[in-house]
């Protein structure tokens, strides 16, 4: 078996929920009573098929894992929300109707804007959490985007190959590891899931404009995430600044950070199994002398 | 034709201007009236003749370039004033001679410097601008350079070879894009430029110390900068340090930043395909949904 098998061959499913969105998602994964299911909320325009089978194989070698249509993305009905908080309440429906009523959390991107809305409306199901390439409300020139990314992230004919200007950096082996990512995410030819609408990117794109607006008062609400917290991104985003990352960090009560070399948003599938393993370490407190 | 062929074969030109000064620029690429000219406004004892021709064709391909000896620098004639105020002036009348109102402008390191004092003095000049590798007035740690630095960039007899350490990071593929971009600057063999003065050097090195004393109420100016402005510079910049584009960018209401990876000041000129790119993108004001 291929170390990407897990993740290709997991079989898209379907939840009722009780805000009436049909939920498709994917749940696969090394399940056991040690470890809680792992949630994992996309990015940007992004589907179940837009997560590195790598990173998800990785993932799902040590815990259950679980990757979403948000309500109005893909596969699953209903109409994307203008705000990260109402897409962390459709998130919460969803986990209600798998009946979960504890999870760790991974957000990457604007899905880890939905998390930390989510960590904030409801603190007791979220264990553990996750900010992948992220950024805090009213963080670092996050209020739309600089010229080239903000056209290339938006076009409505958009193919897998414009990840390598908005989620690869521009050096040779950062482009060539996009590559080999835009290789594996091919792997799966069956059972695919349907593009994001233009009506999901749209909303999207005004809860990220929202997000952004500048407000240093908002960063106070971050106090609220007691959790432990992983925060990671590649060292030169051109989508979320980098800086995001120390200033989540900063106003998390507990919080790391890790960056990762020549790499960009993309980093989690640059470096997909490096990352896995950090994710594992941080999810099973290794190393850690207190009680999480 | 080469792809340099633009700029290498650039014919020096000559205009009096209104304050007596006898400017030295050349002037090239593709007029059209969708486009404004481009501004260029060059680095430390820098003339015609240091700007990457790569870049340079690279912009000229889409729009009319002009690079200029402003007052008392190799061509032109009277002396280097000691501040960038009055730098910003002498370029004002180096624009006033050609007869244009309207321009983009790009600065790169002090031509960022003069570049920001031109914007603040005469707004309805300048429609987009770029700052390249540069600092706001009272910036981080530019009050003075490290010793190496400050050695190399001011000793008497320079050599293009000094900026393989000032331009260019210590590992060996930033070593061997200086290697590369020293080999299309000596493309250019007739109609040379005068190397800069130690007149000149002294005065700029004068200007420099001036913007650097701290005075963190100086960055309050860059509220009166309202035009969209693109940031960009190396990752690892050791003349104007990093961090500097990321206080503009926090300062300047209407601005975003890009840096690239494995790069020093000499950024520009290691990546010039990609950042003549991104120029062209910030400049068209392509992926913008508002007017500019």
């Amino acid at each position: 078996m291929s170390t990407i098998d897990i993740a290709v061959t997991a079989p898209n499913q379907i939840v009722d929920a009780a805000n009436g969105v049909r939920y498709a998602y994917r749940r696969f994964g090394a399940a056991s009573t040690d470890t809680l299911p792992l949630i994992m909320l996309v990015h940007f325009r992004g589907n179940l098929d837009n997560w590195d089978p790598l990173l998800l194989s990785a993932l799902g070698s040590g815990r259950e894992v679980i990757t979403v249509d948000n309500a109005g993305v893909g596969l699953s009905t209903g109409l994307v929300p203008p705000t990260f908080t109402q897409m962390a309440r459709d998130a919460l429906s969803f986990v209600d109707a798998l009946g979960l009523t504890r999870i760790d959390l991974l957000g990457f991107s604007i899905g880890g804007m939905i998390a930390q809305e989510l960590t904030l409306i409801r603190p007791q199901l979220v264990r553990r959490l996750v900010l992948a390439g992220t950024a805090p409300r009213s963080g670092h020139l996050i209020h739309g985007w600089i010229n080239d990314v903000q056209y290339l992230a938006n076009v409505a004919d958009n193919h897998p190959e414009d990840l390598l200007s908005l989620f690869f950096d521009v050096t040779a082996t950062s482009q060539q590891a996009g590559r080999e990512f835009l290789e594996r995410r091919a792997a799966r030819r069956e059972d695919l899931d349907k593009p994001a609408s233009l009506q999901a990117r749209d909303a999207q794109m005004d809860a990220m404009t929202e997000w952004g607006i500048p407000d240093p008062t908002m960063l106070n609400r971050l106090a609220g995430i007691t959790q432990p917290v992983l925060v990671a991104n590649g060292d030169n985003d051109i989508m979320i600044p980098t800086p995001n990352s120390w200033l989540l960090a900063q106003h998390l009560p507990n919080a790391r950070v890790r960056l990762y070399p020549d790499s960009g948003h993309g980093f989690l599938f640059q470096w997909a199994e490096q990352f896995a393993a950090l994710v594992h370490s941080f999810l099973s407190g290794a190393g850690e002398t207190k009680a999480p």
